[in-house]
């Protein structure tokens, strides 16, 4: 259903108003599972990494977290010592109200980064929000975690693991510095699984490299990225056996996926989204930097957007890397299922390849006949919208 | 002098012509180096090498290349075997007319991926073009080349070397599909000094990757770059001292710096020059990572569009590789000498970094403080114009 949203798991709460660190926008939101049997995180891996995730990583190692603060409008990024005080009082702040340590409380931000967070704005926001930490309201947090986002990003499935109903439910934001490793993209999801936070953490990681680490609007990886994945431990579930295991990490790697083709699709600017899948590289490790080569090519992005059969491009692309085994006579090359080149050469016309790049999903195929090596990326086309939003982003 | 062009040195030849693969412009021309001591060449790393690329680095590895016949409007890439024959017919043909062995005539082309070359205007083309080839057009050569280039790049320098006034003077062309590795970037170069062979490929690969290889506009490396440095051997200099060697060495990657700029501030679409040095990196290796990631960031180059004072964006670019050796807190940011950024600290304001953003030459510098690493790169600003030259190229 379109309207399911990850509050309707029992026991996760969460709000999201307008507390004036935007103008005439909700920009402060909370998550709360007051009873979390476990909670897995991943981070970026750029190094000019905010405050506010250094903080919630050190919180992460000594305690299971049970909420989390996250503003939009100012990513407290690039702020330094007086950034790093800043998350803390934000978390001290909330863990007072919520009844939690602040070691329970983790911090998210995401916006302009080099601007001090308005904490007077922030502390007397989290008066108001908080003053009633029992509701309901997913789509208030949807909406106040969401920036340059033209859509929210709502996942939630479901399915029989033993006799067990097992949910798992999420939210996302990110349009722009879309290179998630991981990517200011920030997703929260939760499931009614009871899974050990060690586990958790090693499933979600998975889940991550498998989506939203495959997705690129403009190779910029952000500063803020954060996924945080709450287990509220209703369905008592150990995930003993493999093929429990597995069944849990297929779930949850579908919401991810779910989540990540959203905000692909909803890249800044985007009118197409883009899906390469290559096969046949000689690793997987291969396969994943061709599939990126390809979604991040400003070349094959202006293309597609212009609906030109200029599949050159692609194979441009295909070949940057040269770490990467690649032999140019034997790939094939297919546009929404329409060969355009097999085993090194061309069997169709531009004119062939042109109807199939009308569409508004555009699978780009790429066999490259070396080995089982296979990987998908998702990202969007590159228009004037993407540059007319970020040459005045500010 | 502005008119100086590299046929103006003794032994050097070159024409360009209209030979119909484009309508209405020069499309077809040669260089001719009759007596050349040696010849250099460095090529693109990518996978996807156009197949004249491939017949071009054969030929080399066993003659002194005399002459090239390079053809803009078709790169005659990813076009299997018959490209290759096709390459090879034009050195054949070009060769008899020429003179020479086909294995000392190069081939280069750029233009679209992935289109046959209409061999019969490029056969025709040559005869009226070889007709005489004792002609010193090098601007109709260095016209012939160009394909979304807004201006021509043309270089002409020149030292005492010991009692011998050593010139080096050349032509390049490149505008989009640009991060040299080595960059759709061709280049040629003639210098009048003799050196051997073996001593050029070694001084040619070293400016290269202090200039081409330095450049970025839209991180797509090209399947047909190509850089050539013929030696006319008319002075006779065995740059036996190291002192001349490296002489040498900086005219040369001197020469190369002023093509690379000119190729970066004529990217596809670009108003702005974006220089940036990186200081203090705890190596070389990690300071031109660190310079390439900024030169390429989409929000980087659309702030610098915008003139935003958007300055976050530049340390989100230099975090992004998780290898590089990086401290938040230790590094400095200026623009064009005003600093913001002290040793981690925020020390200016948005206000005062935004006039200097104004000029057209934006220069980056970001101290790491970590050690005597350095590197500058070059690169240019993202805008519209890059979007409509790219969605409707071919």
């Amino acid at each position: 259903m379109a309207d399911d949203i990850f509050t309707d798991l029992e026991g996760v709460f969460g709000n999201g108003i307008s507390a004036g660190i935007k103008p005439n926008k909700r920009d402060l939101a909370y998550i709360y599972v007051p009873n979390a049997v476990a909670c897995a995180g991943v981070f970026t891996l750029n190094k000019f990494i905010a405050p506010c995730l250094t903080y919630t990583q050190k919180i992460m190692k000594s305690q299971v977290v049970k909420a989390v603060i996250i503003n939009s409008g100012n990513a407290n990024a690039g702020t330094g010592k007086i950034g790093l005080a800043n998350a803390k009082k934000t978390s001290q702040h909330a863990a007072r109200l919520l009844n939690l340590k602040p070691s329970e409380v983790a911090v998210a931000s995401t916006g302009i980064i080099g601007v001090q967070l308005p904490m007077d704005k922030v502390l007397s926001g989290l008066d108001t929000l908080l003053a009633n930490a029992s509701v309901k309201e997913g789509h208030a947090v949807s909406d106040a975690i969401l920036t340059t986002d033209l859509c929210d990003k709502i996942v939630h499935v479901s399915c029989k693991i033993g006799k067990k109903n097992i949910v798992v439910s999420g939210i996302a934001k990110g349009s722009g510095m879309i290179e998630p490793n991981m990517g200011t993209m920030l997703a929260y999801l939760v499931t009614n699984a009871s899974i050990p936070q060690a586990q958790l953490q090693v499933i979600l990681q998975d889940a991550c490299d498998e989506s939203f680490n495959m997705i690129s609007v403009d190779t910029d990886t952000s500063t803020n990225d954060m996924a945080l994945l709450f287990a509220t431990g209703e369905k008592k579930f150990q995930l003993v056996s493999r093929v429990e295991r597995e069944a849990f990490q297929n779930l949850l790697t579908e919401a991810c996926q779910i989540l990540a083709k959203k905000i692909a699709r909803d890249g800044e600017g985007a009118t197409k989204l883009i899906e390469v899948q290559v096969v046949g590289a000689s690793s997987r490790r291969d396969a994943r930097k061709v599939a990126k080569l390809i979604v991040n090519s400003p070349l094959v992005k202006t293309a597609m957007h212009g609906e030109d059969p200029n599949w050159g491009r692609v194979l441009m692309a295909a070949g940057k890397d040269p770490e990467v085994k690649f032999s140019a006579d034997k790939l094939s090359l297919f546009f929404n299922e329409q060969v355009i080149v097999k085993e090194g050469e061309i069997v169709a016309t531009r004119e062939q390849l042109a109807p199939v790049l009308k569409k508004e999903t555009i699978v780009i195929l790429l066999d490259l006949n070396l080995g089982h090596g296979r990987a998908t990326a998702w990202g969007c086309d590159l228009t004037n919208k993407y540059i007319d939003i970020n040459t005045a982003y500010s």
